[in-house]
């Protein structure tokens, strides 16, 4: 396999399954070209009952062949029910070197090892979460797989990168003409958005309810008008692991801290005071503790954020009620009060990644976002991010939001400087997900590191009590206290390809020598 | 001009203006193929600030070049500023042999007629209601005009028929990303769908507001990710004339006569006592009466509609109040009754052409509508109606929904028998709008004809006292007392084709020679 060097100087492969590889050139380097996927005409006149008897009879009807794409979305998380199912009856169809094209993979999901053993499944485009990464890492797969952020993979259909043979959509509330949303039912996930690109391009569309309503189903997040077949089954999920229902605010002193440098850089930055103010966070303890701080500042300040972009969950909802946010913009919900929130709430809006994430349209919602607080496995000296493999060479994370993300005014890390014995800052990273060029400031609780580019944000925090410091020493304190990690062994076979937002490979994922 | 016969026996020409026509071959014998358009795929980093100084610096973005088609929506209806405002800059330029592709044109925008003879405008695809069909009539576009219905526009924008190189967009609420609504401001007009297909599909995207609001504009019913520019003007049109403010009950014996043969019709059917009940009327002063009269018996006999299809008005929104009817799926607002329960009641749901009328899409909802009450400028014999062009020749009226409603379980037109000295009910219709195949019966104030291809509707009225007659009784009784109308003068040449629904050409309007 002949290997090129892209624009971060990282080896990957000119071509790979037979496709031509473009590689990596800068974040915001490439401009578009060429034309949208064009999904295939079809006539009312056919669609006068969607409605089929069981998922069998609506897997026959997508007519799915051998080495065809097949999709799913992941807003049910680990208690998703239906992947296995349909991965199931495709092996029972006697189909083989199919690819699978989840939005994401969870560890319920540890059956479809088997599957791709036997020959149904080829390879994942997708992220994988925990034990079909583990799979990933080890070459149990034929092909190269694809890792895709969110806005990534709504790209990668749109521009027909990534076609879909067949879409099977988990919808927790659907009516018999194909309209659904996630807001009620046993299976409620509230947002259900990341299906909406394979809705609108896939060859055959299946909405799978377990919650099926009278026509009009409202809101139409997914749109009847581009599903072929409608099916109840008995359940989608178990709620329970859909909503943790436990997201909560860490207690770890660290972590704590760095929450709270956090938020004292937003504070110090001056963009709390200047117009439009808004921000990101995830669901993890030290977001959640962030959100608490920022909006403590908020009170005192008397600031009103104009929105927030979700994930959503009880803290963020809480601030929405209170008035010190406009609106929530979100793209999944963490906990019921998040969904709750989004069937009831007229200021929580549902966002699709079309609309936040993908870099290939006039614009997105990122570009608005003052602040955005992510976390890593990995940054190095160069403030690249590894979001995807850990220290020790694992592929077990997709990439989700992050990448997308950074299109904010300030991308900051949140991370303890120590993950177990291995340090967070890192000479050089396992895995770039995302250029340092886009990523802003490191915030741990040894310090905080700046990215020298940005000479804006060095600025605006020049009068700041904060520990501010080059990244390089706090790499240097990191080492001190773990001496310098073992690298992984890896075998000269990519197994995984990180994609960037705009479809060029940012880098490659090799076979593990563990 | 070769011309041939379509299933209808309707004499179209094989080409027109070197574009090969394919002729209608019935109202639901196409089943779609091939693939929809692909817009012009473009990248974020190019949209970072959207807002221009004036109407002629987005313009100017535009690259508008000689033969380009331009595009609008007819929100604002006979009181919109922006069409001729546009065209009047387009014409500075000295631009010439553009295409002008309005969702509709109305007697405000009579001025065009002057920039087609001066040659900046070859001919308009689109709806043309009064001053320039009359121009059309008289052959004074120097090439063939194209009438097409909402759902109709939506296909041929979606299929590549009609490919708008830039779309302008009249945006009563709009932010700087170019999110956008109909729903406030000094311009508001409820529902803005009618631009959606130009904002997915066109390569160039203009939102155009008096009314510019913070980021984020919610709801985005065009969404900023599908535009390229936005502009703030002083006034997109005159509130006065956007909405009427007069949608009023008939006063007229024979009309109210003709409203409540309607009704009774409806009510001795039964489909009123079976689930999922659901109408269509305009907001003519028949199908408002009709209105009254259906909700009379909803409440007599505890009937629950699950929804009703605008276009709204005062009378629905009541009705929707009342809890008679689920929901109002609302493309176009009739008055301000209109426009502030969309706004305010979260039952009030706007609907676009794609989900609404589409015929190349997987189902829509108009093949959800139990009873569809619409007009007619004539019927014949065999129940073809003709809504475009009046018995004396004239191009007066697009198609609006008309051949898209006709997918609903019944189908009527509700008319007087005579218009003037003028029978409805005519051996053959002038032109052919919609086939007979679609149409289930007429009302008159002399009497109601039942398609004879309709059986079981024929079964369904076997108990009732309506007046029911053959439709040739009707047209006797009329030609008795009009005697045998004059009919109009044709030229040679086809100044208007009237697409059916696919695409396929159900009729030509020729020259008149007045």
């Amino acid at each position: 396999m002949k290997m090129i060097p892209n624009a971060l100087g990282r080896m990957i492969p000119e071509e790979i399954d037979g496709r031509k590889l473009k590689p990596f050139l800068g974040a915001h380097a490439t401009h578009g070209g060429g034309r949208k996927a064009g999904p295939p005409i079809r006539a009312t006149v056919d669609y006068k009952d969607k409605l089929r008897s069981s998922l069998d009879e609506a897997i026959e009807a997508c007519e799915i062949k051998d080495g065809m794409t097949v999709s799913f979305h992941h807003h049910l998380r680990n208690g998703d029910f239906l992947i296995n199912m349909v991965v199931d009856r495709l092996a029972e169809r006697g189909l083989k070197d199919l690819v699978l094209a989840p939005s994401a993979l969870f560890p319920c999901h540890e059956p479809i090892i088997d599957h791709i053993e036997k020959g149904l499944i080829t390879h994942i485009e997708g992220s994988m979460n925990g034990p079909v990464g583990r799979a990933c890492s080890l070459g149990r797969m034929r092909k190269c797989c694809v890792l895709r952020s969110h806005g990534g993979r709504y790209r990668a259909i749109q521009d027909g990168d990534l076609h879909v043979d067949a879409a099977f959509i988990a919808a927790p509330c659907a009516d018999s003409h194909g309209n659904a949303n996630g807001l009620s039912g046993p299976s409620a996930c509230g947002p259900i958005s990341f299906a909406l690109a394979d809705s609108l391009y896939a060859d055959r569309v299946v909405v799978v309810t377990d919650n099926l309503q009278p026509f009009p189903v409202i809101p139409w997040v997914i749109r009847g008008g581009n599903v072929d077949h409608v099916v109840q089954i008995d359940r989608l999920g178990d709620p329970e692991k859909i909503i943790s229902g436990t997201t909560r605010i860490t207690r770890s002193p660290t972590r704590l801290l760095i929450a709270e440098y956090a938020a004292r850089f937003v504070r110090d930055s001056g963009i709390m005071d200047e117009p439009e103010f808004s921000f990101q966070a995830g669901a993890g303890g030290i977001s959640l503790a962030f959100i608490q701080h920022i909006a403590e500042i908020m009170r005192e300040r008397n600031i009103r954020s104009a929105f927030a972009r979700g994930g959503s969950m009880k803290y963020l909802v809480d601030l929405l009620n209170e008035g010190l946010i406009g609106y929530i913009l979100d793209g999944q919900a963490f906990d019921l009060a998040g969904v709750r929130s989004l069937r009831d709430n007229p200021k929580h809006i549902e966002t699709d990644p079309f609309t936040s994430y993908n870099y290939h349209t006039k614009g997105n919602f990122a570009q608005r976002v003052k602040i955005s607080i992510l976390g890593a496995t990995e940054v190095d000296l160069d403030f690249n991010v590894n979001v995807n493999t850990h220290s020790d060479g694992w592929l077990l994370h997709g990439t989700g939001g992050f990448t997308d993300a950074t299109d904010g005014y300030i991308t900051m890390i949140t991370a303890p400087l120590l993950r177990g014995r291995m340090p967070i800052i890192v000479d050089k990273v396992t895995t770039v997900t995302t250029p340092g060029e886009t990523v802003d400031v490191i915030v741990t609780e040894r310090g905080i590191a700046i990215n020298p580019g940005r000479e804006d944000l060095i600025e605006r925090l020049k009068g700041s009590d904060l520990p501010i410091k080059p990244i390089e020493e706090l790499h240097r304190i990191a080492v001190e206290m773990t001496g310098e990690p073992a690298k992984p062994v890896f075998g000269d076979r990519v197994v995984a390809l990180v994609e960037w937002r705009d479809g060029t490979i940012i880098d490659a994922v090799r076979q593990l020598k563990p």
